[in-house]
């Protein structure tokens, strides 16, 4: 792992069942174009109401990955 | 959506299950009061803990609601 | 000013003109039901866009005002 | 304590002596209004100057208080 | 919006204006390649001085946009 | 409670299964060792990518024990 | 620009227009005195209110200017 | 003092008094079993609330001391 | 206080008494040579220890004060 | 300088060596497919250990570059 | 990796030579009594001035370690 | 030490050789007029790119010194 480059993008996944599903739901969607995702880190939680109840959870991650060398 | 007015106000929720719960009974409260919430953020998750287990969770929640004109 | 005491809230006003107009509506809306406000800071300036424009702004102002003795 | 919900407030104390009475100010006119007042946090210690002396304290501190059921 | 996830990317706008001219300069630029954008926040509000006064204002924006399914 | 000693310590959970569960692991492991575990707060998010799914999360708490007098 | 040595310092300006406007007062009084300013940095943006209205913008400025060698 | 190692502990000192003597609890305290104590900073400063009144403060301190070579 | 501009400066003050003596000592010495100064705000607070006690507080404040026009 | 639009984004470079080693490292991998980059930040500086020894540094950069008119 | 457990210290390496060797020393007297140290961060860099010049570098590190299950 | 006042002043040096230098050209040039320089702390490190290659680093350094009673 030495010498290694590694970018950080940043993404926000939304679900109605929680944050660990809003996290998921973004590195599902991260994955489809990004190789080599290692590792993320939540840097913000919020959500969106109707009608007096949580509609969808959003959680902001930071997502490193591996760039080819 | 132009020129609303929001207010926020900053509650805390707790709840022996997990942290979605404690938000979902901060806001639960919150509603029989305030119409209009529209959006929260969460600033703090702590916990308070007996016998070396977790006896509640206490998640501190930002909540955004519409002014009436 | 001495002994007074004040109490801060938190308000998110919009605009589509800009950020001193957005600050402005959030403190003419509160200036109805709250009288002697004294200071304000800025927490946030955010904004929502439409089809790649800004449609209007929206900055967050934390209000100081006297509470009466 | 299980599942109480609690709602945060700001303050701002002031006092000619230090510190402590400045918060001691805010939490006395805030118990005329707000009963279950539980825990305070200091956000701010700032003063105001008159003559190169310290005229007063002026303390910020978050209030948690128990909403009732 | 349920189940939408975003990218968030940070932008510098440069104006000799002010900040709005600054903010709405970097989106413009941004809206060339990117559809979809859904809200900023500024981050972080700079200038560069010559000759004692402002030659232009730098202002950076983290920019939410959906990303297609 | 009035004149108790408290040290904080902080500690680094992991779970496949979500943030609740990394932050009881990390408790269990430490009620081996400390008694009088009283509260503890999160204060970071993170994750552990492998084949573009979430491998385990990592919470990091900081965790408040009363100190024998 | 090589082995330039800067020194920043921290000014108020205020103004009953709006930021731009505090931040160039402050810059202009600033010229009277210094030479060389190079950039500037907005750190806090507060404003005075009377009469339910903003009275004058307080904007707080770090400005970075070259030391002489 | 040149190749000095030092470690950090985080306590939580309470008092009915004031900052200065949670402060010197702490301190007091964490001087039976840690020698060679050098500088603290204060972190945290909070209260627990009694019946409208301020029943002990909650200081916490960061405590950085010497390690033996 | 309309055009006024301010400059803010950082001073740290020690005391073997407490807090506020801390501060006290930092301001009479700015005294000296700065009139006019307006308002302080603490940004951080210090200690250091001799023998497992508080020899002195050191007490960081950064100072407003008007600049002639 | 006047209107130009700059991008930004975060690498972590790495290296045995050092924490300018691990930012060199991570802007000439950038640097093969990102012209015109003009400023960076570093945002974290980390480091992974082996046997008790420092493997390698883990430097978090912030890198703005100039985007095409 | 999965259900490790980690604990984090703070650690303060000084030396005269520089960032890097600071850190260094902080690790080696660190590694005498901690097995199984996987990472640090940086979390404060400073140092002292004698005559004007650098004595030593002080670098506050955190340090995680895993627990034995 | 006992009653000291120190002034913190902020300083941005510059270096083509890496952080350490330019942290030593910053106080260089800061101990022509400043006597009795305490301790610094590193608060920005940033760096200038040309050609895709680090030409300088920038970082900014807070300095203490005593005042003369």
């Amino acid at each position: 792992m030495n010498d290694h480059v590694y970018k950080k993008i940043e993404l926000v996944g939304s679900s109605p069942k929680g944050i660990e599903d809003a996290v998921a739901n973004a590195l599902t969607r991260a994955s489809k174009t990004i190789r080599n995702m290692r590792w993320f880190e939540i840097t913000e939680t919020r959500g969106h109401l109707e009608d007096g109840k949580i509609a969808h959870w959003q959680v902001t991650v930071s997502v490193g990955f591996t760039l080819d060398a």
